[in-house]
């Protein structure tokens, strides 16, 4: 098989977004524009993945070379056109032999099978395969003139169409593959002799024309090729994503009464027989197993949920919560970096940071794991069969042992041996008749401040 | 009037549900679907009921038999179609002199007014009445031939109907009722010789045309008689529920601005001049009284809230939680089991389980009922006019009087008289120059820390 | 420039709300109707508003005399009719020389824009400026018919339109401008010789078209003079209103992935580059300066939050939540009239409420600010770099110092100097194999009631 790589275009500096975000490093799915398309790239097979970045975005630079290797970044500077910034990819591609597809970063849509096409066609003879697509509306977009047999002519801008050329349906997203030298050769011959001084990557389609070579063209969806250059065409693709995920989910037997308000994450897994009731937003990193229930008002990221657990309402599991089998999570409950084993609840209002839960064991009410000591994060270590009572503070480092037991309203500072009962509270005391004189007093506070106030 | 009876078919599997649960227990509207037919047929009359089950889900079993007697189910083994499941309740109604009706167990919104014109239908003199519909798309279902006058012919099954067959738009929906004694003979006179290899019920139309009995059709609205055989038909089932009682209770005077964020169960109760905020679930068993205001984000399951009450934002209303006439309950706030009567406050981040709150007293933020010790469960009294600091943590079984108060940050293990102030912490101490020379350390050693780290 | 004067028709009982607020205090975006076209006439320039209102709702004629001042009410008493209810406004207009515009009070989305123009064709010369509308479905509106050049002859009502008549799409909307002298002169004409014996508003316009007054219309959208009668409308007038905010924050930069589970509010403000997750409330009062990120299920009102800030999921900024720069304020915590300055942070289960929270200090999980003694409320005043331990109650009036600590679970009582520790809480103790004991006991008592019970 050819050898394939991928030109990402991703120097564009997105000022429509008018975020102090780049562009690229928005996010559709809870996955930023650009882990998205290179995801999609990568799983069309490409080899060689190469980002055209612009200099105004050090972070897109950043994160395509902490995931693709240094070379993967190639620098745009000035911004002189598409065809320019392909170009600029070219030195990190010089010694590469195959084919070449060349991209745009900010299609959050686009999935493997809509570019597999290119590498196809390519296969088939193609000197010059093109992404099209059939807009709705088409009357801004570039047309693909074709023969009868499907061969590509020539693109035409819509400013410059004829009104027959106008008719023609079929537009150019901006997205073609071709062999790696040949690409780089028409590049080379671009000029920039229009209204914007730019070179542009469309050119190579009347270059490679005049050479006698063979384009033809594949057509995906619309939404494929949708961009996202503001944040409320940010708003349509992520809606298109969550819908396919909801029905996606519904298919796999994930029963939900109100699909349309839980939110899913590119690597959301869930699998067959769970329940999620309304408004449950799965941040990403998220795996659910049959049987749990999720219920309303949760919110998870970066979280296990074993079979038949039950989380929620208003249940937070934060990154390296580990949720065992019929544990129960429940409100005002937050979560974060602790393993639950087996059957163990915390059903209300309780900090769990760091550390983990024996089976069985039973948090109560109110429970703080005080893991921070302002500098470090230390660990709290509850035993199977634990009994935590409500209002309980461990300060961490701490263990408490197995079926041991605290008292309400403890602060635990030093181990609880197993099977032993920890209290640390103070001492009652009932002052008879104080809270009535307290009031007594206060009542009469306030009427003589209220009558120093009227006179 | 002609005795009424029903036969309820529930013995599907349901593996299109890809769901642990067996499908007759899947709910709309929070209510089972099995439980939901049983209301509709009982609604029309029904004084006999019986439930064709299956061996895979004993659950639906118990249900049938919980909640209308050990007879009332009647086990189809081994499935042989919808004619041998109707045949399967045959003795258990061998003594019942009436009407009839056979009806699906997975429509979850089927209406007693869909159904009551079945009954009509035998009273003007019909022999077989049939419960039909007409389809947006119709191709699928069998159709019901008519002569001009309404009656009905045969039905004929989509595959095997003429091009002029296939234009008639009146469907069969699978539901019937006829006298007893003629249904079941009917019945016994079923064959199973067909691709399948199963008796269906709807052969006994043509047995009936046969006889020259009169069959009439009634036309049901096509949502009335929706499946609810996948987690994408429930979701769809129950958006329709959800939409009419949305319109159902602005129409009555309930306030709501964004009333499609607001979630009702099926015997929600709200009265005119409640104000319902966006992202409100009501599940089952709830009654808001006139003037009650329910904020944003609240949960209510199994609560009364009375006139003039304030909940929420946030508020997690449990059974038994019995909210008087102008109490508030705030943010991050749990109630089970629990009657505050009028003016009673608890507004931020507590949890009370179990007891008693008196007119007027305020529940502190962060009070906690500690009502369980691992095996039972103890109530808490807080009298009226009490006043809780923050952070008490009332260790139950345990009362406090009325007037009474508590210091914040208690932890009260005995009763506390009326009027009376309790305390119960520890002496506080301030360590001059504590702080700074912990953090001193802490940064001198990560100092160390890092430059080992880097050595 | 002639002098603007509005009329608001504020004395319909809005029985059809079925509510016991009266109609003009229900809201749409957060303010009520009234102030909303208070709101709106100001912006046009009127520089007298009379608001006419009923005997049967004195909250409604107090909001217009806190705001207008007292002789802005006018009551209307009984009610005859919406001219009767004009001239109800005439002495308090005796004096004034102008046009005065008669606007409905319950038309929330009505906006100057819509109204603008009646004052622009009366400075043009028309004696009767009419507002207009061109409803999808006008049958039950009353028409008005003009000549080709658009001059007013009469309005039809559609009870007594011909055939041709109801073919007319120009609807009259019940608002209208004219010069006060004479508007008051054709109001004095009004009789009540109809069914309902009342004097109608719109009986002016063939008043004045006998008189040989020149009258013009000008049409608003529909939406804009869409009343709100009932919660069903009023819900309706919201999802305008919603949508239309939607798409403007969108429009300016505000990053949100699912807009439409976002509430704002008339007054929010929000800047540039911030990020908003589903599922948020703006209640009315909130600012959100740039890069602040407001995560899912919060809910804001009357709160400023500064730049980069971190607010959420799950938080609640009450009035008087001051968010400084870089803050974070996490889960389930509620803020209420306390300022927070740059980097300081309270990420969990807390309640701050009135004072303060110095730069970088971090406010531990379960932390509560006992601000409220049944009588009067308190402040907390926390320094800068202060870290209060998880669990810590603060009884206010108390000022924790510059970079002090308090331990875990302290009820602090007494102020805590600079770089201090504060530490109130009982000494632990641990009893050995209390806990064993305590569950052999109970598990025993189980095992006798349960026999006890089964004898």
């Amino acid at each position: 098989m050819t050898a394939r790589a991928a030109v990402i275009l991703a120097a564009g500096q997105g000022t429509r977004m008018k975020s102090p975000i780049p562009k690229m490093l928005h996010k559709v799915g809870g996955r930023t524009l650009l882990d998205r398309v290179i995801d999609t790239v990568l799983e069309t097979g490409c080899e060689r993945v190469v980002v055209v970045v612009g200099t105004h975005s050090p972070a897109v630079r950043q994160l395509v070379e902490a995931r693709l290797g240094p070379g993967a970044a190639a620098v745009q500077d000035p911004p002189l056109g598409t065809g320019h910034a392909v170009l600029a990819a070219g030195s990190a591609l010089a010694d590469f032999d195959g084919d070449v597809m060349v991209v745009n970063g900010d299609c959050p849509l686009l999935a493997p099978e809509d570019l597999d096409p290119l590498f196809s066609l390519r296969a088939e003879g193609t000197d010059l395969a093109l992404l099209g697509f059939e807009p709705a509306d088409p009357l801004l977009y570039g047309r693909i003139l074709s023969s009868a047999e499907g061969e590509v002519r020539r693109i035409v801008e819509a400013r410059d169409a004829s009104p027959a050329e106008l008719m023609v349906r079929t537009c150019y997203a901006g997205m073609l593959c071709a062999d790696r030298a040949r690409l780089f050769d028409w590049l080379s011959r671009l000029t920039n002799a229009n209204a914007k001084g730019e070179y542009y990557l469309t050119d190579v389609v009347s270059i490679a024309a005049a050479e006698g070579r063979k384009a033809r063209a594949h057509y995906a969806p619309e939404t494929a090729v949708m961009g996202a250059d503001t944040p409320a065409q940010l708003a349509q693709a992520e809606a298109v994503f969550q819908q396919r995920r909801r029905t996606h989910f519904l298919s796999e037997g994930v029963v939900m009464p109100a699909p349309d308000t839980v939110h899913f994450s590119w690597d959301t897994r869930i699998e067959p027989g769970v329940q999620v009731e309304p408004y449950v937003v799965f941040a990403p990193g998220v795996t659910i197993e049959t049987g749990a229930v999720i219920r309303a008002f949760s919110h998870l990221e970066g979280a296990r949920v074993g079979p038949g657990a039950l989380i929620g309402p208003y249940a937070r599991l934060r990154p390296g919560a580990d949720i065992g089998e019929e544990v129960h999570i429940g409100n005002f409950v937050e979560v974060k970096k602790v393993r639950l084993d087996k059957g163990a609840k915390a059903n209300h209002l309780s900090y769990l940071g760091d550390g983990t839960v024996g089976a069985g064991a039973n948090i109560g009410a109110g429970t703080i794991f005080c893991n921070y000591d302002g500098f470090d994060k230390y660990e709290t270590h509850v035993g199977p069969g634990a009994f935590i009572g409500s209002n309980t503070a461990i300060v961490a480092p701490r263990s408490i042992g197995a079926g041991a037991m605290t008292g309400s309203g403890s602060v635990i500072v030093r181990d609880v041996p197993d099977d032993a009962l920890a209290v640390a509270r103070g001492e009652q005391s009932n002052k008879a008749g104080w809270a009535a004189a307290f009031r007594a007093r206060k009542t009469a506070e306030k009427a003589a401040r209220k009558e120093k106030g009227g006179s």
